[in-house]
């Protein structure tokens, strides 16, 4: 779903259908979420914290990166390679946009007598 | 992610890392919100309602009813032939467990002061 879309608030469009792709898959928003409330965090960080490979971690890192919503940084630590991520302000706001979207199915969820 | 692991209480889990991805993806998670509201709905109310094509609503219906979270019964109306989804005591346990786990990562976010 386009960032576009995300921003819609027609309220004639179901709030499910407001959420992006990018930020909504579970993996990238446990690290969006975390970045949130850290600004930055190491790689050995997120991997535990979430409890992800390597592979997986890498691989979402990259696409979080490639949307411009996370900035990644490698350094050293003595000889020790380091990766550090950091939430953008364009990752704040897609995070913002994403957790109205989320806040509004809760609440549309939460009324019914069924559930 | 698991069945089993979306029903996981242990603090120490992110609560992102619960969110059951079958539920989880924007469209399906439109198709049981809905369906938790009405009970019962066609194949065109869901796809105005969500803005999906035919094939886009045809294979994700297919998902959730291979995963028992939806029945499908087909039948005719007159001669036009009708397809109805209903959401199942299954389908809505696990809206239920996905709901309470947007709601910790909703809460989470919220709280924070640059989001």
């Amino acid at each position: 779903m386009s960032r576009r879309a995300a921003q819609s608030t027609d309220p004639r469009v179901h709030p499910a259908m407001v959420l992006d792709d990018v930020v909504h898959q579970p993996t990238r928003l446990g690290i969006l979420t975390l970045l949130a409330e850290t600004g930055r965090a190491d790689f050995p960080y997120l991997k535990t914290t979430l409890d992800l490979t390597d592979g997986n971690l890498g691989r979402h890192l990259e696409v979080l990166a490639d949307h411009g919503l996370i900035a990644i940084t490698k350094g050293y630590e003595g000889k020790r390679p380091r990766t550090w991520a950091e939430i953008t302000r364009i990752g704040r706001e897609a995070l913002a946009t994403q957790i109205a979207a989320m806040r509004q199915i809760v609440e549309r969820v939460e009324q019914l007598p069924g559930v």
